[in-house]
């Protein structure tokens, strides 16, 4: 008897809907593995490395034995074609190579990366370095946030799921700024995150030895997500807006912690009724009673952002405190609630893994 | 519309079966309320806390909210005894205090602590340093280890959950120790755990700076673990085993790992196999493939024991590893596991969620 | 032989000062033994606790084995008297009731806690709840750091060791603020700590299975060093100025990061510059090169502060970064530093331990 | 004025011994820099990287910014035969290339790799997999533990300076071993060690999201340090040991913590006297009162090995934990006494640094 069996969910081979991961071996990749494994519509059946083709999935992540029993295999367009949706959870510049043949054989395509989350090619390539090679997809793929174009994604062929970053912080900000009731051009965004967050490549300052015990800023040339921010807020603003973005690394695996610093145009607006109320129908946005600080870990493996909102001091400025897991809100699991919504499944399906604590 | 609609499992009111957790602001109990939130039966409807009466679990538990609707309450034996099953997840000795009046009210008790692990009550009393105050239910009190014990559990009204540090040696042991294939006198077990181990308690020992970059062995005048896991091998032994218990506190939340050495009888014994089919039919237990080493991060949230056999340079002492997660397959899993036992229910009942890596 | 004849400085007996700790358990004692322990001129001849008193020192710490051979004593005036000099590392409170009799005995105070860095009681007592009781100290206190109050500190009998958090900030901004170069209404220090700033004190939320994989922010409603930054960088201003100031969590245990937000007056202001030439002469303040980001690390174990300055995307907002060891420059290596301003010998006298890094 | 000026030893330019570090950017090389930094007699002329060559030792470390002012070269044999001393912590095999020139050039040699630990060429190359290309070099090479080599290793040319584990392993079994008082053939050696034992190389395993929160075995196939250790204890012994030697990695940055185990000849023999006599001359050992369990941070940053005995349940078997940090005692440290050694100079000079806690 397989050990499957035992903790696997119990659903049957009918309504199956097939899913192709593109770049499996990174955090990414084996947290949609985790999420999919009890998702009782979506079925993995391929999985693409090209370093670790033909070496069982289970083998490099241990905790998935018994219930992973998938084989990596090297990218071939042809197998991907065969599933109805194909997850890219590759470097970014990997998706706009796959995209326009999957889409063509009506495979819909949701990328974690960065390829597709700009509006412009032109902006892609200033910031990420590389030609766009399908710069005509761009204008139909939808920025893959729920809370800001749930009916875009139910209708689309393409996601981008948003960065880690920038779920956090444009969660955090909307409210406020889709309401104009912030000064645009003096955004504050101090974000923390885990080591995850800069992915499972080999490189000496993610060792553990480099990254615990310590805390550094990093990016301030420029971080990536800035200009994906900025222009979606910018977008929920109507205009363009200011936003100073300093990121930092933190000695955790898992957690993005948004501390956000806005002008309040009007000093006698209700804050906590604002989020509240806009935030009220949605399944996945969780804000605070008066007076809280949301910790990382209460999100820790769930699909959640959980916020709080303050006026220290009872100033005009406002700091907004937002958390989530970066690989799963920020990543696996907002992707999973973008798949949901592509298939016309409940949003929820498959993303009820609790926080898991200590 | 509360966010517990969205993540929690959907299932109905009927066939229901209502439990207690005293003792719910420990780890213990916190992990209890995790693994029970999506179990399909069990419905927690009493948690008690002397500290925290009238406090919302969710708020002690951030991690918890829209899913825990429950507040604490101070231990009342009426209310308690209103439950189909309570989980005792409080300081030994607080179990023999209510099992008597429980059993008799017809709950069903699983006690997580120590009260009722020993056949002895001068055993007990021995180790813990506390005049058992109800010996006469000591003879039917079931030792908690579905491995060893699955039909009398099925039977039981009383489970002493096994200790985290025993689950992990006794499994690790086990195939060896009851097929007579190791000297009983010479047993070693070096044994890791995380700091979740010693509990939710103010000591300064547990604080952050002191267990952080840190490692240490504790215990070693005799931890109440040695005469429980020595005396549950004598029974499978048939006889008195010796045994050198030595643990140490690692600069992590959760995980044990047992590193276990004996000198076998016969060197021509094929560990591999004897372990593989001791445990072929066992949903919670893994026995990793030929030159494995368990991380503990592979069980972690998991209700798992993962083992692995070695024998170095071909001699004749054997080399076990065996790695849980103490708060689950070492504490509030098995007692779920227990519990659908005790229940009639699937074993597997609610214990689907996945190790969470990294 | 003794370990300590080995690894301790072979200073000689003459010209030794005598030197007193008041509350020696705490990270902060026990990181004043250890500067001191190598200090050529100060020697530890008291070290007082209530709780552990008659405890050798290097029971309770054990690093400090063959070093300190001192055991701990109640708190005792007269004994404390026949100090030259005393620290007072307790609980704030603590100092104000032995520093007017130890100055007349003419003895030099260092209080690394609060009770003499307000120049008003009335101030100390709205944020700290206690009523002061040597207000007439206040005048005469300096508030010890050595970059703004050097010559004072030289001639005071009664030091107030700043803060961690305002150590970090004040010099952050120091320079920026004192040449009226920003908008004094809007500064923003968003601030994050490793956990021994919370002190050695046995509360749940320092746990390790708390702390680790963890962050959070906290002291929303304000926080005690609010005030005490405030009213430094106010008279460096010499005007009020208008804080934000957030502190923050982190899963390590030593080293502070203060990220600081400022609007600059004139955004062609040479910053780099600007810094380079405050810090010139200062030991302890490390600028580094222009587009550097500091590592909490870099200065773990010592007493220095290093600084970074950046001003994203070339804009009007003024980013600094400003790192030190809470328990070295934020505590035990300022007040030893202070210590040898008080005693006329050279600044850093004692102070060369380097960064342990990794 | 540089921060050096105030931060290092105000030593005189007359006596000093140049010296040269080959590989210095892994944590062996950089916690050389660190200990020599406050040497009164070594000065680090040459720090050789072929990686880094040109860039400045600060910019890589910035925790020695204003101490370290070399530069990176590209190792130089002829820059090198200038030094009086050529530290090597480079990778395995590098050692041997360079020591019969240097040695020839009347440079002495301590390599903190394995190529001479070995007095066997055929034993270096079944383990290393390299052949030997000095092997006459083998018989002069003094294995580098001062505590059983003190007089040998102050006539060396050339010292091979132990591993880490060895270290633990070894002082901790010596005074029982070379006493013949514990069976020679059932010695066993769990031991559990820090990730920079790993070292600074960028691998995937050695990840901050790998290491963190997790513990595993490894090396059970047989890890290179079983022969060195076996070989050492087989010389002190007298005869051939038998050792099971399973190695740890431990979710912390330094310190290895060794759990020896050995069946005692005669159980009457006095294991507290026996090692407190051992060692009462040892200025690097410190054998704990009875009922100690040693901490890997009371040694963190020391050169130190920190041992406590015991013979749990009073029986045959005695146990015996033995704490270094691996980066001081385990390699820099250890180096740095050797080289005290070589050149006559008092064993402890320059090791004075303590152990930085928490």
């Amino acid at each position: 008897m397989s050990k499957a069996s035992a903790i696997k969910a119990d659903v049957g081979e009918a309504n199956r809907i097939e899913v192709g991961i593109v770049g499996g071996t990174g955090y990414t990749g084996a947290e949609l593995l985790r999420l999919l494994a009890h998702h009782p519509r979506f079925r993995p059946t391929v999985v693409t490395s090209r370093g670790e083709a033909g070496q069982a999935v289970a083998a490099l992540f241990p905790g998935l034995r018994g219930v992973v029993d998938l084989h990596f295999t090297a990218p071939d367009p042809a197998r991907l074609a065969d599933c109805q949706l194909v997850f890219c959870a590759a470097p970014n510049g990997t998706a706009m190579g796959l995209a326009p043949a999957l889409l063509k054989a009506g495979v819909k395509v949701i990328d974690l990366a960065a390829d597709f989350r700009f509006p412009s090619a032109a902006e892609w390539e200033r910031w990420y370095g590389i030609p766009h090679t399908c710069p005509e997809l761009l204008p139909e793929a939808v920025y893959g946030l729920p809370e800001i174009a749930r009916e875009e994604i139910r209708k689309a062929r393409l996601v981008a799921n948003p960065g880690c970053y920038p779920t956090a912080t444009i969660l955090g900000f909307l409210p406020l700024v889709r309401a104009g009731l912030v000064e645009p051009d003096g955004l504050i965004a101090d974000v923390k995150s885990g080591v995850s967050g800069a992915g499972r490549g080999a490189e000496v300052r993610n060792l553990f030895c480099e990254a615990s015990e310590n805390l550094k800023a990093y990016g301030m040339a420029g971080h990536r997500h800035l200009p994906e921010i900025r222009g979606v807020l910018g977008t929920l603003a109507g205009a363009e807006v200011g936003l100073t973005f300093i990121p930092h690394l933190i000695p955790m695996s898992r957690g993005i912690h948004a501390t956000l610093y806005a002008e309040l145009v009007d000093p006698e607006v209700d804050l906590q009724g604002l989020y509240t109320r806009c935030y009220a129908e949605e399944p996945f946005v969780d804000v605070l009673p008066p007076g809280s600080c949301p910790e990382t870990r209460s999100v820790r493996g769930a699909n959640l952002c959980r916020i709080a909102v303050h006026r220290p001091q009872g100033g005009r400025r406002a700091v907004i405190l937002s958390v989530i897991d970066n690989l799963v809100k920020g990543a696996a699991g907002q992707a999973v609630q973008n798949a949901n919504l592509l298939f016309g499944l409940p949003e929820g399906l498959g993303l009820d893994p609790l926080p898991l604590v200590p």
